[in-house]
C-alpha cells in the first residue's frame, strides 16, 4: 500500500503532465496554422471563414495571446444548453449531462462522507493501536479498514450506504426524467425530417414473379392503404464502394506526385511499382497512377451498371415512407406479417445514421450471428490473455534470433537487448488494447445492427464488460480474468463478495493513481488532439492543393461514445464503491468529472462534428450501468461487512439491492418507452400542426430521395469530370421530372433535399452543406440520366399512384 | 435404495389403486343420478337433455352395462382434433397436445435408451464386481452408476445426451410451429368477436373538468380519428358484488329451510341466530332469513344507486372499440401517450376472461405489487417450512393439554394419543399443500393481472418454481429448501452440479414411486371427480327445488392450468433428466402421459367447460419450461460426469446448454410474436372479407354492450322478481332504442349479443346460452330503465357522432 507521500508524488507528476498538455494546447491553438485542427466545428458551422487569421500568417506572433493560458475555459462555459443543442445536437448536450450528473451525485456524497465517515474511520483506531508493529499508510487510517472488527460504528457506514444509494437513485430519477423530457421536446420541436415519415422494412420475402419493389408496394398498399406513400429500394453496392475507396487512395498518391512535380518541375517523380517501392520495374509515377486510375474507372463503371441492372443487387430491405408521422409510427410499432420473421418494421434511422452494409442480413443469420458474437465477447473478456501470452512467448529475443540469424549482432548489443526485453512483451498487450475498440466495433457490425448509433451503443456495452472484468475486478482480485472465472466457479458464492470486499480498501491508492493517469492526464491529452494534428499537417504538406482539399483534410471526428461511455461508467462505479469504503477517493473523481466536463464542452463547441443524431438514445444504457454500479457497491459492502464481523449487517443490507432493482424496473417502465417508441399522441399533434401551417405541402416530393443509397452519391462523384455534358443532362432530367410529376422545379427540389437531411441543425449555413453534401446537387442530373440510359424507370423510388397527398 | 422387488410392490399397490378408481368410475358413471356430474359438458353443449335416462330411475339396473369396464376409452378417442376444437375450444385441444408431445419426445428416446444405454450400463460392471460386499438394488445395475469411473463408455452417454437434446428440440420446434399455426388459423377462422375490435385502456389520467368517459372519447377521437368507434366505462362494483354474494348465501339457507318445511309441514324449522346455532335467541328460520334478505335487498339497492350515480365509481379504465380489426390492432400495439405510464393499451381479453376487480390498479401501485409479490413468492418457495414447523411445534400434545386441561383424560387414551401424534404434525403441512394453489392464485391476483387466463398462467409459473425447488431439488438434495439455499451460497458453484449429479441416480426409484402415486393414481382420481360428486349430491339433497336449480348445482369446472401445467412440466423434467442417467424411469413416464392423455381427453369431451378461450396463449410457457428442463438435465449430467472422472466431458458438454439457449432464443423470436401480437396483415384480411360479405353491418350496434360490466347482470338479476313491471319497461326501452339509433329491433340485438359473446363456439345451441347467459335477455329492459330513472345518458357506452360505419 502506498503512503500519502507516494500518492503525492504521483499526483504531482500527473498534474504536471496535465499542465504541460494544457500549456502546449494553449500555445498550439492560437497558431493560425492549426486553426482547422482545433476549431473544425466552427468552420463546418460556418462561424469561421477560410481566411480567418490563418490566411496570411502561419505562426501567431502576438505575444499577448500567449499569456491567456486558460482563456478557452470561459468560452467553453458561455454557451447555454439550448444554444448547445442547436449548435451540436442533443446527443452532445446530453453526453455533457453525464459529467454534471457525476458532479451532482458525488459532490454531496463527498461532503457527507468527508464530514461523517472520515472522523469515524480515523477515530476507529484499530490500525492506530497497531502502529508499533506494522507500518500502515495514512490513507488506510481514513478508510473503513481502520475501524475495529465487530464495532458498532459500522452502523454509521450502513446508514451512509442507504443515504448514498437513495441520493444516487434520486438524482438518477431526476436526470432520467429530464433527459426523457429533453428528448421528447427535441423530437417535438424538430423540423420536418425524412426519418419521421419513414420505416425501415427488413426481411422482405422473395416472391418469384415479382421484383422486391413490387412486393413491397403491393404489401403496404394492401395493409396500410390510407397512409402508404412510397418506398425506396436498397442496393447491395458493397463491392462498388470498395472499388471507389481504392480509387481514392490512388488519387491521393497521384495528387502527391503531381504536387511534387509542380514544386520541382525539373524532375518527374519515378519509382518502382511493387512491394513498397523496393522491387518491380521503374516507372514514371504520374503516368503510372493515371493509368491505374483510368483502368479502375472502367471497372467502376461496369460495376455500376451491374448494380443498377442486376435484380439481385436489390436487397430484401426497403425504406417505406408514409404520408404522416402517425402512419409511420403505427407501422414501426406493429407486427405486419403472420410470419414474425418477415416484414420486420422499425423506425428508420436518420439517413446519415444508416449503416448500409448490414441491411441485407436475413433473420435466421442474425440470430446465429448474435449467438456467436456473444460467445466471442465472453471469450474475449475472459481469455484475451491467452493469445497475447502466446504472441509474447513467440516474440522473445531467442525467437527473433532463430528466425533472423542476421540480426543477431544487433540484438546482442546490450542497450538494444535490454530495450527489446523491456519492450517486446508489453508490445502485444499495448497493441491489443489499442485496437480493442475497433475489434469490438467490428464485432458489433457482424452482429448486424443497421444504424451507426446502435453500433456505437453495442460497442460501448461490450467495452464496459471488458473494463469491468479486466480493469475493476482484475485490479481488485489479482490474476487474469481467466483465473477469476475459475475461482468464481470453485469458490462458494458467499466467498466472492468477501474476496472483493477485503481487497477493495487495499486497492484505493491504486485506483487514485488510475484516475490521475487515465482520467486527468487522459483528458488533457484529449484536448491536445495529437493524432489529428499530425495527420492534418501531413496531409497539408503532401496532398492539399486547393482550399477545398484543405477543408477535406480537416478531421473533426465525433465523440466516440463506444470508448467514452464505458470509461465514464467505470468512474461512476469507482465512486459508488469507494464512497462508503474509502471516501478520500471521491475528490479525485470529482476533479476528473469537473475537468472532463470543461474539456468536452470545449471540444463539442469547437471540434467535434457529430455524424448522426440519435436524440440521446444512449441514456437508458448510462442509467442502467450506474444502477449496476450501485449493485456492485452493495455486494462489495456486503462482503466487507461479513469479514468485519458485523453480523447484523446481512439483514440490514439485503434490502438495499432489492430496492435498487425495483427502482430500476420502475424507471425502465416509466421512461424507457420514450427512448424506444414514438407515441401516437405526439405524432398526431405534429401532423396536425404541419397540416395547419403548410396545407399544400407535397410530401411525396419531399420524401422522394431522402433515403438515397450512398451508391448514388458515388455515381455522381464519378462523373464530376464530365461536366461538359451537364447541360444536356439538365434538359433530359427536367423532361423526366415533368413526366413523373415529382417536383415542379429543380431548385425547389434541391432546397427540400437539404432541409430534410439537415433538419436537426437548422442554423447551418450553406458552407456546411457544401462540406458534407457537396455532391448532392450534381447527383440529380447524373442519376436521372443513368436511368434513361438503361431504359428503366428509376428503381430507387416507386410511386404510389393511388394516393395523392 | 429400493430393490426391484420393493418397486414391484409399490407398482402393484398403485396399479391396484388406479384399477379400483377406474372400476368405481365405471360403476358410478352409468348411474343416471350421477349423469350431471360425469357429463356436464354434454348438457351445456346441448347434446344431452334434462330427461336423458335419469329422469325416471336413479340407479342403473341394466347389468350388461356394468361389464363394459373401459367403454369410455373409445369414446374419448373418437373425436378428431377439429371436432375437439369446435366442441371445447383451442385451449383444451392444445392442452392435450402437451401429452402427445410428451409421448412424441419420450417414446423414441425410451426405445433408443433401452436399446443402447441399458446394455452399456449393465455391462459396465463396477457394481457387479462389488456384489459380494454391498447389496445393490437391481435398478442401479441399469443406471449410469454401474459404469466404472473414468470409463470410455461415458462417450456413449455424452452422445446420447446430444441425440436426446436434438430430438427434443426438433420435436419442440415442430410442435411450436404447429401450435402457432393452429392459433393463427383459429383466430383467422373465428367468427366476429367483440374482443377483435376492442382494446383495453388502463391508467386514464384524470382531467379535472371532464368525466373519464369524456376524456377517453376526446383522446381517441383526436389520436385515432379514422377508426375510433366508442368506449365502455368500467364501474367499481366490488362492494356491490360482495353484498350480492352474501345475499346468495342467505338465499341458499332460506331454500334449505323452506324445503325442510315442505317435507315436514307439521313443524316450522327454528334455530338460534348466533355462533353456529349454539347461542343467540330462538327464531323461526324462514322468517329470519326472509327478513335478513329483504334488509340486504335495501342495502343492495342503495349501493346500486351509488355505483350508478357516483362519478368516483367509474374507474380510470375503459374498453375502447374500433370500427375495424386493423384499427384495434394498431391501437393495442402502439404507445399512445407521451407519458408511458398513462393510456396503456392492450388487447382486451374476451368478455368472459376479464378479471374485473383488478382493472383499477394504477401503474405505480402495479410496479410495487409485482416487486412485493416476487419477494413473497421467493419467501414462500424457500421458507415455507418455517411457519409450518412453528405451527407443528404448537400443535403437539403437550400444547393442547396446557391450553385445554379438560381434554387430558381423552388425550391420554393410548389409541387417541398415538393417532394424534402421528396425525397432528402432518396436518399443517397437508393443509398448506392443499391450499397452496389458492394462495398462489391470490398472489397473482394481487399482482394485478386483468384477465383470468393470465392469472392462471402466472399461478402456474409460481407453482412450477415451488415444485422445482421443493419436489425435484428437495427430493434430490435432502433437507429443506432453506438448507438448500444456504448450501447454494456456501458451496462453490462447481459443487452444486456435483451434489445434484451424484444424488440423481440414487433417487431414481423414489421418482418412479412418485410417478406412480402422483401420476397414475392421481389421474385415476381425476376421472372419478370425488369432490364435485359429493357436492352435487349434497346440493341436490338440500337446496335443489327445480330443474334450473339442478342445472346450477352442476359444476363442470375447467382444466385447472394453474395446477396441471406445473405438474406436467415436472414430468418432462424427470423424463429429460433421467433419460441418460436411469433410462428405466422412462416407461413409467410414458405410461403416465398415455393414461393421462386418455383421461383428460375424456374429461374435456364430457366434463370440463372452459371459462374462457385464450387461443393457446400458454404454449410459450410450456415451451420454455421444457427448455429449462433440458438445461437442468445438462447441468445434472455435467455434475455426474465430473464425479465419474470423465474429464473430457467438460468441453464436450459445454456446447449443449449453449446450443439449447440459442435454440430457445430463436424459437422465441420466431414464434412468440404470434402469441403476443396480432399481425396487421391478418387483421386487414379479415376486415376486408367481412366487408365483402356483410357490407351493411352495423358494427356500432354489434359492439354496443359487449363489454358490459357484470354489475349490470347483477342489477337485472336483482329485479327478476318484479316481473310484473316488465311490460312497461319494454315500451320504455324500445322508445329509448329509437332515440339512440342503436339497434333496429330488440330481437336482433339479442341475437348479436349472444353471437359476439360466444363466437368461439359456434355450434352451441340455445340451451347452452340459457345456462350461462340466462340473464342477458332480461337485463336489457332493466338496464335502460335504470338510466331513464337516473336521468343520465347510458354511462357505459359513449357514441361517437363523427363516425358512421
Amino acid at each position: 500500500m502506498a503512503t500519502l507521500q507516494d500518492l503525492g508524488v504521483s499526483a504531482f507528476i500527473n498534474i504536471l503532465g496535465a499542465f504541460v498538455f494544457l500549456l502546449l494546447f494553449a500555445v498550439l491553438r492560437i497558431q493560425p496554422i492549426n486553426d482547422r485542427v482545433y476549431f473544425p466545428k466552427l468552420y463546418i458551422a460556418g462561424k469561421r471563414a477560410a481566411d480567418h487569421r490563418g490566411a496570411r500568417r502561419a505562426i501567431n506572433l502576438n505575444l499577448c495571446t500567449y499569456f491567456k493560458f486558460l482563456s478557452w475555459v470561459p468560452g467553453a462555459l458561455r454557451m447555454t444548453q439550448t444554444e448547445l443543442i442547436h449548435h451540436a445536437g442533443l446527443d452532445s448536450a446530453v453526453y455533457l449531462r453525464i459529467y454534471t450528473l457525476g458532479l451532482k451525485i458525488f459532490l454531496p456524497v463527498m461532503v457527507v462522507a468527508l464530514l461523517v465517515l472520515i472522523p469515524v474511520n480515523v477515530s476507529g483506531g484499530t490500525l492506530l493501536n497497531l502502529r508499533k508493529d506494522v507500518m500502515f499508510s495514512d490513507i488506510d487510517k481514513l478508510s473503513i479498514s481502520n475501524v475495529s472488527p465487530g464495532s458498532n460504528r459500522f452502523f454509521i457506514h450502513l446508514l451512509m450506504a442507504y443515504v448514498f444509494t437513495f441520493w444516487t437513485c434520486f438524482m438518477l430519477y431526476k436526470e432520467y426524467s429530464n433527459v426523457a423530457f429533453m428528448r421528447l421536446h427535441f423530437l417535438a420541436s424538430q423540423k420536418r425530417c425524412a426519418d419521421q415519415f419513414t420505416v425501415i422494412v427488413r426481411n422482405i420475402p422473395r416472391v418469384s414473379s415479382h421484383s422486391t419493389s413490387e412486393t413491397v408496394d403491393e404489401f403496404f398498399r394492401r395493409n396500410h392503404p390510407d397512409h402508404y406513400l412510397g418506398q425506396q429500394a436498397v442496393y447491395n453496392a458493397n463491392r462498388y464502394a470498395k472499388l471507389v475507396k481504392q480509387k481514392e487512395r490512388l488519387q491521393n498518391w497521384l495528387d502527391y506526385y503531381q504536387l511534387k512535380f509542380e514544386r520541382h518541375p525539373e524532375k518527374r517523380p519515378t519509382g518502382r511499382t511493387g512491394c513498397f517501392g523496393f522491387c518491380g520495374r521503374q516507372v514514371d509515377q504520374i503516368d503510372y497512377y493515371r493509368a491505374r486510375i483510368s483502368e479502375l474507372d472502367k471497372r467502376i463503371a461496369s460495376e455500376r451498371q451491374r448494380v443498377l441492372n442486376d435484380p439481385k443487387a436489390i436487397m430484401p430491405v426497403s425504406f417505406v415512407t408514409f404520408d404522416s408521422r402517425w402512419g409511420a409510427a403505427v407501422c414501426a410499432q406493429t407486427q405486419q406479417s403472420k410470419n414474425p420473421t418477415q416484414w420486420l418494421t422499425n423506425w428508420a434511422p436518420e439517413p446519415r445514421d444508416v449503416y448500409w452494409q448490414n441491411l441485407a442480413i436475413p433473420f435466421f443469420s442474425l440470430s446465429i450471428r448474435k449467438f456467436l458474437i456473444s460467445i466471442a465477447v465472453f471469450a474475449l473478456v475472459f481469455f484475451y490473455m491467452i493469445p497475447i501470452a502466446f504472441v509474447q512467448s513467440l516474440a522473445n529475443l531467442e525467437g527473433i534470433e532463430r528466425v533472423a540469424p542476421l540480426l543477431r549482432p544487433v540484438i546482442e548489443v546490450k542497450v538494444v537487448k535490454s530495450f527489446l526485453q523491456g519492450f517486446l512483451p508489453g508490445l502485444a498487450l499495448k497493441l491489443f488494447l489499442y485496437i480493442l475498440p475497433t475489434v469490438l466495433m467490428i464485432m458489433s457490425k457482424v452482429e448486424g445492427y443497421v444504424s451507426l448509433s446502435s453500433l456505437e451503443r453495442r460497442t460501448a456495452s461490450k467495452y464496459y464488460y471488458f473494463m469491468l472484468v479486466n480493469v475493476f475486478l482484475g485490479s481488485i482480485i489479482a490474476g487474469t480474468a481467466f483465473e477469476q472465472l475459475d475461482s468464481f466457479f470453485h469458490d462458494p458464492p458467499s466467498q466472492i463478495p468477501r474476496t472483493i470486499g477485503v481487497a477493495v480498501p487495499m486497492k484505493a491508492t491504486f485506483f487514485m493513481t488510475y484516475i490521475m493517469v487515465d482520467g486527468w492526464a487522459g483528458i488533457a491529452n484529449e484536448i491536445l488532439r495529437v493524432k489529428p494534428l499530425v495527420i492534418y499537417h501531413l496531409k497539408n504538406m503532401f496532398i492539399v492543393k486547393t482550399e477545398r482539399d484543405r477543408e477535406r483534410a480537416m478531421d473533426p471526428r465525433s465523440i466516440s461514445l463506444g470508448e467514452n461511455l464505458p470509461s465514464l461508467q467505470l468512474y461512476f462505479l469507482l465512486g459508488l464503491v469507494y464512497a462508503v469504503v474509502t471516501p478520500i477517493l471521491l475528490p479525485f473523481i470529482i476533479v476528473f468529472f469537473a475537468f472532463a466536463y470543461l474539456v468536452y464542452r470545449h471540444q463539442i463547441i469547437n471540434v467535434y462534428n457529430q455524424e448522426y443524431e440519435s436524440a440521446a438514445a444512449f441514456w437508458p444504457q448510462v442509467h442502467s450501468r450506474i444502477i449496476a454500479s450501485l449493485l456492485i457497491s452493495h455486494v462489495t459492502l456486503f462482503g466487507l461487512m461479513s469479514t468485519m464481523k458485523a453480523a447484523y449487517s446481512t439483514p440490514l443490507l439485503i434490502f438495499l439491492p432489492l430496492l435498487t432493482i425495483w427502482f430500476h424496473k420502475y424507471c425502465k417502465s416509466r421512461f424507457e418507452p420514450a427512448f424506444r417508441k414514438y407515441p401516437l399522441e405526439e405524432a398526431m399533434e405534429k401532423d396536425r400542426m404541419e397540416h395547419a401551417s403548410e396545407p399544400s405541402l407535397n410530401l411525396k416530393t419531399y420524401l422522394a430521395n431522402a433515403y438515397l443509397h450512398p451508391i448514388f452519391h458515388m455515381f455522381e462523384q464519378e462523373d464530376q469530370k464530365e461536366e461538359a455534358t451537364i447541360e444536356v443532362r439538365i434538359d433530359k432530367s427536367e423532361h423526366q421530372q415533368q413526366q413523373q410529376h415529382v417536383r415542379s422545379s429543380h431548385s425547389q427540389y434541391e432546397e427540400e433535399t437539404s432541409a430534410q437531411t439537415h433538419c436537426h441543425h437548422e442554423e447551418r449555413t450553406s458552407s456546411q452543406y457544401q462540406y458534407q453534401y457537396q455532391y448532392q446537387h450534381q447527383y440529380e442530373y447524373q442519376h436521372e440520366e443513368t436511368h434513361m440510359r438503361s431504359e428503366q424507370p428509376p428503381p430507387h423510388f416507386v410511386y404510389h399512384p393511388g394516393v395523392e397527398h
